[in-house]
């Protein structure tokens, strides 16, 4: 904690708000969302833009074998483990303007105010891009933070492939040869701590009219993928009782689960997203249905019955289709250290802002980077709670709010004189 | 109908079963089937290998303005109307080898064993290729024939455009670039009467284990599309209540159209072939479902109260969703001429071939065919009724008994001096 005198820096909110704007450009769609999917030429866009305002700067960035970036802005103690913060510049194929870039650029105005303010840290304060958050073209989402904390190894996340056939390692050889210039440093950093500012992506902090959440949890979530395989048919000439049609196995068995599941307190999250039928013609019975199930719920026993449940559901014989799930991806949920929450919360109450403690809906690479060091999360509102959609909204004053709440935050963990 | 003494040519079986397993190799998919979409390049493949050999012949080969092929054996009396034999050479993307390719290479063994045999018919003989039977990569199916019988009007067909954004006009001016020397012929071509060799796809004729069905008519089909708009939002932090889930929308949907339209004699086609989830990412909730619905059933009252089912249960709100529909395609059932069914069954009866009179499930280029011409279609067993699906198969003495009653027919209608 902070001495009471002690002057802690002024973001500046103009230049906030500024490169907001300047980011939104970066694979814009046109209908006011971006597509930056992770490794794509507009990812990479995004972090030149990034780097060309860090460069002007004199920050040291470094990059590590799984894409993850990290801009170092050196303290008196450069040998003291860091003081961490940032999010992520990928987004969803019809993603916001916010999810993942306000993190990125509050973090970056941390480093930038303390410069502005001539103020120099104990500790080392460095900004982080983790590569692929969403896993919207790469499954699963929140990769280069899993990467960097062990708990996916760096062989299984090169060999991920895209729809297209083209593959991480690949993905990320093209990523790397736009950035020559970039040090290189080894997988799993760590440091004194990681606090990451994040768009709640959810209602609660609107409807509290509160401008800051204080996450103290992160729910746990499930990917399942189920797999049906049927028999393609002429959809004229074959009788209902003599098809294999893998669509109607797949409605069949989400009727099912969709009863057994059903949550009357609504906290349980269960989400078809991605749903491929083949062949994909009209007048072909369906051969074949693959679809993922995304689970959420903050207690774990429950989530893992679901995911049981789903498994037992998802098996054997379906309207004559064979049916097979496999796990995709396991994420417990995880508490945050006190330590970190109440720092933000000290900040807060400090800039007399409306705050609240609040589990995040959502999975964030805090997640993994609590496995390494003492991490938090602040939030604040988002527009009627719309995230992934292209009309994600953020009202400007919460942004600087949030960064503010951010940077005394990481500067009271860096540590300076008084 | 021809003299008691009058001798027909026999076909050349081996020339026929040869013929197949060459057009299989074009288009092969490496798994026993074959992709030859409309307009492709393997559609063209199929068309150039067939062309090669009917120039052999000296056949003298036409194409009309929406892509159907016509191969010319003229007659004694060219300026009559010809007799008309053919089907189509192009696939579902994991079709097989039978499905049109039949009706093609029967339709060219009718002309060749004529000119084996040195026989002069009074009428010209024509063998006809319909674009775009399938329609799975520009929908509607059966396209070329509807535009040829003016149910479709050229250019709404020359505007449909695939997945991929490539319009009709387009794909065929590529298509007819790679054919330079083809004579150019109208739209409308008719003829005498016109006679389609296919394999039943269904399971009847080999559960009567009868070798040659008699085609009487052809059931209705509609295919309608349903559109359901919804709105994107985060899979970990919205809860059900708050989310328009445009796929939960279509389960609802689908699930009310299943009980409402379950028919217990199982005459009822009902088949979601097409179903495209937006933007089909698994931690996204869908903001968009495009899917189509193929409905068929031979009579036509009950096919449109099914239609108009779907139509007022596809519209309005489901689960806080938009709901459209449209109706694609309506194809009405059509009787065939008894004057071509009765040649058909005299030409099985003279060969002393098993056959049955039956109803076709799927459509087919004959039923337009119908509007312009007396029609008749002639089917032949195929293995469990298998079909639009690359495990297709067809008993080699199947395929020369329905050329056989092909020929016999198409050489009785034309008319030859015994």
């Amino acid at each position: 904690m902070l001495k009471a005198q002690t002057v802690l820096p002024l973001i500046n909110g103009g230049r906030l708000i500024e490169r907001h704007r300047s980011m939104a450009f970066v694979g814009a769609t046109g209908r006011g969302g971006v597509n930056r999917q992770a490794l794509s030429v507009e990812d990479a866009e995004a972090r030149q833009l990034l780097l060309s305002w860090c460069s002007a700067r004199g920050y040291a960035p470094e990059i590590d074998p799984i894409g993850n970036l990290f801009i170092r802005r050196a303290g008196k103690q450069p040998d003291q483990p860091p003081v961490m913060t940032g999010s992520h510049l990928d987004t969803q194929p019809t993603g916001g303007n916010y999810d993942g870039i306000f993190g990125v650029l509050a973090g970056l105005e941390v480093l930038e105010s303390l410069d502005d303010a001539g103020i120099e840290t104990e500790r080392s304060v460095e900004l982080v891009v983790w590569m692929n958050e969403e896993g919207s073209r790469f499954a699963p989402a929140t990769m280069g933070s899993a990467v960097s904390a062990g708990a996916m190894t760096l062989e299984a996340a090169l060999n991920v492939r895209d729809v297209t056939g083209v593959s991480v390692q690949q993905a990320l050889e093209d990523h790397l040869a736009i950035f020559p210039e970039l040090g290189r440093r080894p997988l799993g950093s760590s440091g004194r701590a990681f606090v990451e500012a994040h768009i709640e992506q959810g209602p609660i902090l609107e409807a509290e009219r509160r401008k800051i959440g204080i996450v103290n949890a992160i729910q746990g979530m499930c990917t399942l993928e189920v797999d049906i395989t049927g028999f393609e048919a002429h959809a004229g000439t074959t009788p209902s009782l003599n098809r294999q049609d893998a669509f109607v196995a797949a409605m069949v068995l989400l009727e099912r689960l969709r009863s057994k599941l059903h949550d009357p307190a609504d906290v349980l999250r269960f989400t078809v997203g991605r749903f491929e039928v083949s062949p994909g013609s009209s007048n072909t019975v369906p051969g074949r249905v693959v679809f993922t199930i995304d689970l959420r719920h903050p207690d774990v026993e429950y989530m893992l019955r679901c995911c049981e449940t789903i498994r037992a559901f998802a098996s054997g014989t379906i309207e004559r289709c064979n049916v097979n799930s496999r796990l995709l991806l396991r994420s417990d949920p995880v508490q945050f250290a006190t330590s970190i929450t109440e720092e933000i919360r000290a900040a807060a109450v400090r800039r007399n802002i409306p705050h609240m403690g609040m589990l995040s809906g959502a999975t964030h690479d805090s997640r993994y980077a609590s496995f390494k060091m003492p991490t938090g999360m602040i939030f604040i509102p988002c527009e009627k709670g719309i995230s992934h959609n292209e009309a994600e909204n953020v009202d400007p004053q919460d942004l600087i709010a949030g960064a503010q709440v951010l940077s005394d935050t990481v500067v009271s963990l860096a540590g300076i004189s008084s």
